[in-house]
């Protein structure tokens, strides 16, 4: 009985917190613009009160309450985890002071504003103030927070517990080392065509597709929305609510494409939590206090990554679709065949821009910035330094010359929201989605048949079954050895990119 | 400085309240099916919250150090009026006891489920026990609020303060006596032709016009947006974020004209509150919960009422704007003038509908629900005993037989839900509207000029200046008073109806 009193205080916390999330995304979709001048005061005090009924001595003692009545029950019960989530978050929001807190909102505000500007004039000293701040105030943070071998861990581990800076450049040293001799070979073949994909693609059949797609993959449109928006995201007001968004510039098709098939599978994730977890602390992030429903970024980037890579990229998956992406486009698409679009769709081509690019060369752009952000945490490298570390950082991995900051340095909108520690979770998604999919491979007899005639039930069951359902009830890497046997762990995805590119391009890697 | 200091607080609760209204006006236009499940509970916790802030000790301190600072400034200041405004919010949620508002919301529930299924077999015995159940929760609800004369009128002092069930037979009265010879009059004169408005007008060109329409009167789309919903209203998340809603059924169309028309006066008031206001007890109604900017829900009805049918059903409208439409719609209108389609527009027909109802008929609907409810309040009519009483008013004031039950006493939603007390405010806001619309002739020189030039900002800033941008600052009748020298009257909505549809129709009042 104490649990579910527990259950309900937290419930209405949720509640608060999924309403914020619902003028979140109303703000990106539906807001009328001068709608903005009140939005951020309306976001914040949702998440001061949110903030405030998680500390209450209310909480706190129905916590108690609950813990004594579920103490017989195993360590990993719902029951267990939900209130050892619940207490993590509360001793989180205990260290962290509100006026950094608050310092860290305003900075948001005028950072973001000031880094539009820069990276428009391709100006980095414009934004070079702003970012010593946030990189100041992102190391108090870690300070309150704590942390033992390298401040940059206690970043890290918000959006990814268990992970630190040495367990980061243990796995970046082995990707490098797998996947560099590929790029090398895949760079130095021929290149495929790919000049179709920059025709004229009108918006409304874009967006007629994307939902079909999202559709056939097994996204529930009686709990989601598929909507237009400039930065694409997915997110989620209960598993009975889980929206997605998908932009479409008219002269470059695969962003539609994939972008939709990228937040599809963050949604499927957030629709398939277990309907008992709805409301509680094994769907939200109370540390965090952001309501979401995977045990970890990178866990839930695994989800879109999987979809988006491993299906939505794979032969077979135009080989069935294609047909009906041509029956749109009979014109943009004349003299295309199958096969051909598929190659076009995967071609790698080291590029400066890190959201443009291939599945070879995403996670250099990745290890950079993690690499850069270790060192701007424990002040090895200062910040007016940045342009010229990255700029030789991209020369060393990718072997190209940044003509200027605004396809370098200022290209990412990250850094000047205050958030450093999150890049990472985008590669560890990509492992791990990859170390997923070889799971399902070798338990799920048909797999590859069911793929192969567009049945995508049994992937999406299993997922469900070894992911989906758990909500935040097991860390990533127990939910990792449940599934496959292993913590995390690089090696599938060096299979799945040699397997993949050394058959795309028929080279081996140098 | 103390009165900024209770305007922050006050603030915060505000934001919870139109965090919950954006929620409303989501689940109204955007929300998936399945979001129905969690919807309720996130209103229900926003909602419990803005409450809890509003009467916790904290608020009490700062209205009284407020009070304190602001004690010279005279008793119609905007300090001293937001003061008393907070302090009478708070005193009437004191009145109301929290098991009696649970009950409410539980029984709103299952009653609007019981009144849809008997409403779509037309069986009021189906609906009885939970209007029963309604009406007695009304009464309790009327005893804890308090009244003297009749428990009625505590009712309904909720929506229209100041406003009591003698005022209001008192009113009626002078309207009945007023507008019954010109019906009998309209009546019997001939019929003008209406065919061409039951035509086929596709939904995607009629939202195209509405658009039109609301911009051309003066919503600003900037601060506003207009959606598509099934039961049409206006929702305002603070004067900078001011929304709209209409249906466009594709065989009917004037349900789409007016409606927007309807909605976007509601808008305009919104959207000229003072700026000053925002957030704050001005713009809010504390005792309500309820995010709204105007003084009473009859004077926001006035604003709605004055831009459809003032503005919108008059001569010189149609005279300029007709073209517009009819280049949208040439086939379905081909052979209709603009003074064939202003007439149709303001056809005169006793029906059964209050929806549906034309401007000369329309109060007959409303007095007659009033009646009744007042008599359902201290309990001389059973609500077993509604059927009969309902059916012999409809055929003393419209001469109409009801053949059943659906298009009678169970065609609205108001009573499934809970709210008695509010029919009322719609004929107010008809007689405001007259007034103020007299009043602007007297005092704008031009007036009329500007309105057949299709100058709708003179008019705008009128409205602007005598009744928007006070919000809740001047009770109904000191906004009338200041505005026309007179408090509520009837004499300038009968001369308006007389002129229109002798005028109109070519008949004398018999």
């Amino acid at each position: 009985m104490s649990y579910q009193d527990l259950l309900q205080r937290l419930g209405a916390i949720n509640d608060v917190l999924t309403s914020s999330s619902v003028l979140v995304w109303d703000s990106r979709t539906m807001m009328p613009p001068r709608g903005v001048a009140v939005r951020g005061q309306q976001i914040a005090t949702l998440s001061t009160v949110a903030a405030e009924m998680l500390m209450a001595d209310e909480t706190s003692r129905l916590l108690d309450a609950a813990d004594r009545a579920t103490a017989h029950l195993p360590d990993d019960a719902a029951e267990r985890r939900g209130i050892a989530q619940t207490r993590a978050g509360i001793a989180l929001h205990r260290r962290i002071p509100s006026a950094l807190r608050h310092r860290q909102a305003e900075l948001r505000a005028t950072a973001q504003a000031a880094w539009i500007e820069a990276r428009a004039k391709s100006d980095f000293a414009g934004f070079q103030p702003y970012l010593e701040e946030s990189v100041a105030l992102a190391r108090q943070l870690a300070d309150a927070i704590g942390w033992s071998a390298a401040p940059y861990d206690a970043l890290i581990g918000l959006p990814e517990p268990g992970e630190t800076t040495a367990s980061l450049r243990a796995l970046f040293t082995r990707i490098r080392e797998g996947i560099a001799p590929l790029l090398r070979a895949v760079s130095a073949a021929k290149a495929p065509r790919t000049d179709f994909l920059q025709a004229d693609y009108p918006v409304a059949l874009q967006h007629d597709f994307a939902l079909h797609l999202a559709r056939t993959i097994g996204y529930d449109l009686d709990r989601g929305r598929l909507d237009p928006t400039v930065h694409p995201f997915e997110i989620s007001f209960t598993r009975d609510d889980v929206r997605i968004t998908t932009r479409y510039p008219r002269n470059f098709l695969p962003a539609s494409l994939f972008g939709t098939l990228h937040e599809t599978g963050h949604a499927l994730y957030e629709q398939g939590v277990d309907p008992a977890y709805s409301r509680g602390p094994l769907a939200t992030d109370f540390g965090n206090l952001y309501a979401v429903g995977g045990v970890s970024f990178g866990a839930h980037e695994s989800q879109s990554r999987l979809w988006e890579n491993h299906v939505g990229r794979s032969r077979d998956f135009w080989a069935l679709h294609y047909g009906a992406l041509r029956d749109r486009f009979p014109e943009q698409l004349a003299g295309v065949d199958d096969e051909t679009f598929h190659r076009a769709v995967n071609s790698v081509r080291p590029g400066l821009i890190r959201v443009e690019a291939d599945e070879l060369t995403y996670d250099f752009h990745i290890m950079l910035r993690v690499e850069i952000e270790s060192q701007l945490l424990d002040g090895t490298l200062k910040v007016k330094d940045l342009p010229t570390a990255w700029n030789e950082a991209i020369k060393r991995d990718l072997g190209l010359d940044v003509p200027d900051d605004r396809r370098g340095v200022l290209q990412d909108i990250h850094w000047s929201t205050g958030y450093i520690g999150t890049f990472c979770t985008y590669t560890i998604g990509n492992v791990m989605a990859a170390q997923l999919m070889a799971s399902a491979r070798q338990q799920l007899v048909g797999l590859d048949r069911s793929l192969t005639d567009g049945d995508y039930a049994p992937l999406l069951g299993w997922l469900r079954d070894n992911v989906h359902q758990h909500g935040r009830r097991f860390s990533r890497n127990e939910l990792l050895v449940r599934a496959s046997g292993r913590s995390l762990d690089p090696e599938p995805y060096i299979d799945y990119l040699t397997a993949k590119y050394t058959a795309l391009y028929g080279v081996v890697p140098t």
